[in-house]
């Protein structure tokens, strides 16, 4: 696999970095697309949100199962979001505000300024929403902002 | 990045995969994942519906701009889930029905039999579920069936 582009955000430090788009407020960041790809981008403008897959480049080593973010539990990894995973896939749903050519410019980034951009995907509410989901073992805890200095 | 392990599905050949899991029903299908990642699926029961990662391992060419299942006319490859992509990582929510050790048996997959496991990550409401996403092109086209014989 090869980075499609790159995505800049205003997080140079782990600890600045959001847990999730649900967290990350208004701020705005650029994805660049490498210009070969550009052309995959048509009508990308029509979509109000979408799914970015990238590369966790400088998560730390793979733990497969330990504490997460939102509490103090070890769960498994694939119970959960965080970045010490296999094939350290990162996913996030950002709003599109526009596009500029190569360049998407969004709200909602939660990663690291200078992650490499793996592929993009429209968020298509009768595919994405999932009505009736439960939250698992989230469900039971009391959601709060990361911890100073927890990466 | 390395098969963390196989899903097992009712499809044998492209025209019999559905176009997504909202199209898929509820044919059962199972994701094997390789023993040294069981540790990994800690907690992962507790939740009803996962994002599965994959390689779109029998996708034809990269086509940055083409057609798709949905419609006839052409879209870039970022405004489409159309398996022929740059980086080919397929992505699907299904909902899982249990577990049984390093197996999960789930309902809604749409993928070939045989594909190659990469994540899987928990589908949350509080992050996946968008209210006010929009939905692009695909508004304005009826929704169709696969045609027959279509890739």
């Amino acid at each position: 696999m090869e980075p499609i582009g790159i995505i800049h955000t205003p997080y140079r430090t782990k600890p600045d970095c959001p847990i999730q788009p649900a967290y990350a407020g208004t701020a705005a960041a650029r994805v660049e697309v490498f210009a070969q790809y550009v052309d995959g981008l048509k009508d990308v403008e029509t979509f109000s949100h979408l799914h970015l897959l990238y590369l966790f480049d400088r998560a730390a080593a793979i733990e497969l199962v330990r504490h997460t973010f939102l509490d103090d539990t070890p769960h498994g990894i694939y119970a959960s979001r965080h970045p010490c995973r296999p094939n350290g896939i990162g996913m996030s749903i950002v709003r599109l505000v526009r596009r500029e050519d190569n360049v998407l410019v969004i709200e909602g980034a939660d990663m690291l300024d200078g992650t490499p951009l793996l592929d993009i995907k429209p968020y298509m509410p009768k595919f994405d929403i999932i009505r009736d989901a439960g939250e698992g073992w989230t469900a039971n805890v009391a959601w709060r902002e990361k911890p100073a200095g927890r990466e």
